[in-house]
């Protein structure tokens, strides 16, 4: 007895078009999930390429106007995995047309933009869903449940950093394919809504909400030459920026991104200190949770490399053998397996675009507080 | 311009039955191969165990009986990732065929039967490969590469285990479906034709032919219940298995396998000693190499922690951007790509069932040098 | 032909007197020092405990009036070892008697108790150093000729942390023997002048000074038990702090310190991203420093793990051999050797007491900005 | 109330002269022992270098004669701390002397010599101690606590190395003042009585018995120039060697030592695998101990990196405060405080002459099998 399918409509091919299409095609090599993706569309405006990609995935079609996608009638699902500046008109447009929705983070260029896709998806009950990842890495998931279970007692601080390298040659050119994150036009900000919302999103996900923050950021190099002008403009993101957090269980935290941390391609790590015990994660190795509980007898106490391989470790035991690690497109079917899930039995797991907007909030203080150079209150989500 | 199908039909349902499948699904979407593999059949005898399969990945069709799998005019490739002592009569059938032919390791429960699979594959001329997946690694793809630069220099050492804990219980029976590495008639040999022959192929492929060897096997659980007839028979398996060896290039080998290390679940490590550098790998963090290189700098010599992430790393350019692991599960993925990419070209990439058989001499070397208390000299392949 | 001693006066017979004794010991043994460092006398109000560390230690009296030691003649260098509300009333009179003065750190309990201590050691011109000892492990100072050389480039981002986790519970009580950094009054303050003094005088040396800060302080545990009243009071400390930093060479730096981090002992931790490389160190592995260099080979790229024990590494010549580690007292031993030196040279060399205030300037703008709420500006030393 | 003196002769002023001489100095003054070591005299066959070490030292007197070193009444303890060549005739004399004897290790250059020794040490009943320091490395001492606890379970595997690289180069000459390590006829052999003692040493002591052993041996330059005869002669040492090994308690073990493994400048590591748990060691961290325990709940097992740097750690309260790692020196301060105390009560600790001599019962074996090709029994001390 065959599944149902649900039918795809995807908005761009780029990098998360990518990590999108094949956790659609993946999913049901091992996961039971009650639907069966199809991918029916492929959205761009660039007719060429979106052919390609159609071609290399399997799509069944391309469309150049994402309103044409957006009405299509053989389309349950529409997966925003274009720029920032698309995210609004598109998640709108699809949540109006009674689409499910599923949109790549940050879910919008600020709080503003994201707070109207969230009434409009939530006015229309839609289905919907932000692609933040990180959550669904099976040690990060761990982490959740060991918080969930109480074991690291009154939680005293929270650090997380997410640093990379690769915008540190002056001769890199904002704007365009592949270099839109550096034009602040369509994305919004840099650093921050890129890599801290990231950071952010896991944070209020494990640790609850962040009351306030005081900030810097900086931008290193102040001009480039823009792709599609050809000029050499003003650069309008941060390319570095750091926070300090209160957060609402009177835990403190720490947050800072860049990049311009040489020898850091995507070091995303987090710590949690708690009374009795603490945990630290790090993205360039993502199948392993470091865990120090102190109340393991004294002169055996020490961080615990745990490989997250082993099948009582969250989504691994549809992997592989113990000992055998996953890596990082896996997050992303972990996704599609819990939307599902969720679509099937109506509970739709986060993070919803009601939690897309909490973090768009914090990062908007943040970046309000570096300008203000003043503590900045978060506004709630 | 669609690009022609190469049609699979493999045996077995287990856990290299998944492995294979997915990377036949998924090598579409990464690598531009010449050819696009079509799953047509999966044969195995619990039929309703291999329709379940079946469904689950996507093949066209069911065979219970393997000759008429061998049999079918439809099939370019017959892949056997099924217990090994089926991989003789099916991989000798299908040369005779005229079918490709890619075989799980070890190719023989010893080297007689790999002579002859080797025999029967290269009288009919047909493709062949052993599923030694961890060549394909792209750590350990580099450490190919650093070997074949010449920046080791003179090599005096060459060490490799792999150290598993999955066995050490009383209670864990012998035999049948998921236990039959424990059962010497189906597997041929314990830890020696399991985790040494991957040890062993890496080791030939890095490093050239071994000329003799000293080795000690045991068995530390003398008993188990058999899963078949239900008694408790005696286990013929080597539970572990440790050996010198003399490389031909007058380096020096150690080598050691066991399912009764305690704490590791699939630590395969391998590390070589040159006059200029040296090289560590482990597939527990199986995206970074290890790298020393005594003509950097004096006080900044330093082990090198490459993370195998970039585009300048073997098949790395084909997956994310930098920083963003892959798993387990890839380096079948590249051992398709570089298949299909080698029947177009003609030059069939290793390792072959010859190369195959030279790994089998060398077990079978082994498990004699540890019966008999002396060393013992490799046949050649 | 023998050496001229130098006649050491120690006060206090705390942790640090016993580090300090240690080092006079060893310094003869380890290093061709100009001078021979004798024990005269250690200082302390409490007889039976000085005469406790002097039979320990081999001083050749006994002093319980630190205003008695400094005017004795036999004495060359006045070492304060006692708890910080005692460094100005001894490092004053001292250098006014015109002894050579080795202060512990932080120089004062503020930068105005600090400044009037600098400005008496300058008026005597009598020699003088405050003991941030992590200048002086062998990693630290490999880390500052790597920066002189110029191998960074142009400086991003400075981060230093120190966690510790030994104040946790809430039955610890504060002040008195082995607690009076819990005590405000005799402290000065809590982590910011206790554990970022230490992130601080290294940062300033190696990265120049910082021109701005904001802060966040948090006492969790609000009361404790003070020892020496009796009663429970309430903390005045700081149990965690965290800064963001303007460098005035316009790199961003981000600090932290707290004695909540469970699981980390005495985790002091430091990184520098530069343009064309960066350098990481780690207090609890003291003897290995990490270094990435861009300017390596693109795939052969990769953080270094340099063990620091090579003859060609700071100060390492004069212990073992290559391999062998050295550990955490070793750094007051490189600190007097050094000091020996500088006195016979006429060069003494930093951390001068105008280097401790220098901190000092740092950590009272980083409690102001903690109470301020904005970014405070930070004194010139 | 002074404590008596324990009077102190050393025979060598090398690395191990240095390391001894330390260790007398500093036990009183971080352990509370029963005697005061006094360093009475240092003997070399070399004056003008013996009263350098004299000076750096603080030795009262210099002797040019080891006779007379033994025969003088003012010496409690004979210290060896000389080639390997002169072990047998001082050790000898000394104990007919009535003398405690400190020897280095190995006890002789064959068990022979060292037989005669043992026999000499006993029938004069002399407390004596072989300097196998790695024993008291506090990570290494908490392993054998482990072990005496039983929480290993059953014991099955033992692996230890010794790697090293300072010998690669052709250049480097053989004999002499800090060559004799390469001269088989002062040095007796090669990676094996120096190396590969260690490792033995401390697998006797922590598991017990080794019945036979199976073995490789290697000479990768075959000729060095000779610092004392000024010729290019034969190398008599093995460069490097492995064994396999049948421990009593039917665990098997492998072994392996080198000075040929670039990269490597004292890579001793150990790691033995229970049926409960397993334990991991490296002196390149040294103040680790690396701890897996399958009791622990299975989605948190992990392996503890154990920071030995805490009061409950073994000989870890002398030192300093948690966090603050001690070195390679610090083994030889704990093991003459167990000697001292030793004295007192009567019941020297191991390592004994007739520990040393098991030890090169093992080595003989070892050396007897890499000849033979065969496995060889060890003969039981």
């Amino acid at each position: 007895m065959s599944k149902p399918p649900l039918r795809i409509g995807i908005v761009g091919y780029g990098f998360m078009g990518r990590a999108h299409s094949n956790a659609y095609r993946r999913v049901p090599n091992f996961f039971d999930v009650p639907y069966i993706p199809v991918l029916k569309a492929v959205c761009a405006r660039n007719r060429a390429r979106a052919e390609a990609f159609q071609q290399t995935w399997g799509y069944e079609s391309v469309e150049t106007d994402w309103r044409k996608l957006v009405d299509r009638k053989d389309i349950d699902v529409i997966d925003i995995a274009s720029p920032n500046d698309t995210h609004a008109e598109v998640a709108i447009a699809a949540a109006q047309a009674g689409k499910a929705v599923l949109c790549e983070k940050p879910l919008g260029r600020n709080a503003a933009e994201a707070k109207v896709i969230v009434e409009a998806a939530e006015k229309a009950k839609t289905p919907n869903m932000v692609w933040y990842n990180y959550r669904r890495v099976p040690a990060v998931a761990l982490a959740k449940e060991l918080v969930n279970e109480g074991r690291l007692g009154r939680i005293f601080h929270y650090r997380a950093r997410f640093l990379q390298d690769w915008t540190i040659s002056k001769d890199l050119p904002q704007g365009g394919e592949g270099l839109w994150r550096l034009d602040v036009s369509v994305a919004g900000s840099g650093v921050t809504g890129d890599l801290l919302a990231h950071c952010i999103d896991t944070a209020l996900w494990l640790n609850g909400p962040i009351n306030s923050v005081a900030a810097i950021t900086q931008t290193f190099i102040k001009e480039r030459q823009h792709n599609l002008t050809g000029k050499v403009e003003k650069v309008g993101i941060d390319d570095a920026c750091a926070f300090l957090a209160h957060f609402a269980n009177s835990s403190q935290g720490t947050f800072e991104a860049t990049r311009y941390a040489r020898g850091h391609k995507a070091l995303y790590t987090l710590e949690i200190n708690g009374e009795n015990a603490s945990i630290i994660w790090d993205l360039h190795d993502l199948h392993r949770l470091q865990y120090f509980d102190h109340r393991d007898e004294g002169k055996l106490r020490g961080w615990r490399s745990i490989h997250i391989t082993d099948s009582d470790h969250p989504y691994m035991k549809h992997w592989w053998v113990p000992g055998l690690q996953i890596g990082y497109e896996h997050t992303f079917v972990h996704q599609v397996a819990d939307f599902l899930c969720g679509l099937a039995s109506g509970n739709i797991p986060g993070p919803s675009f009601r939690d897309g907007l909490a973090t768009d909030y914090v990062t908007d203080a943040v970046l309000a507080a570096a300008r203000s150079g003043a503590w900045e209150k978060v506004a709630a989500s």
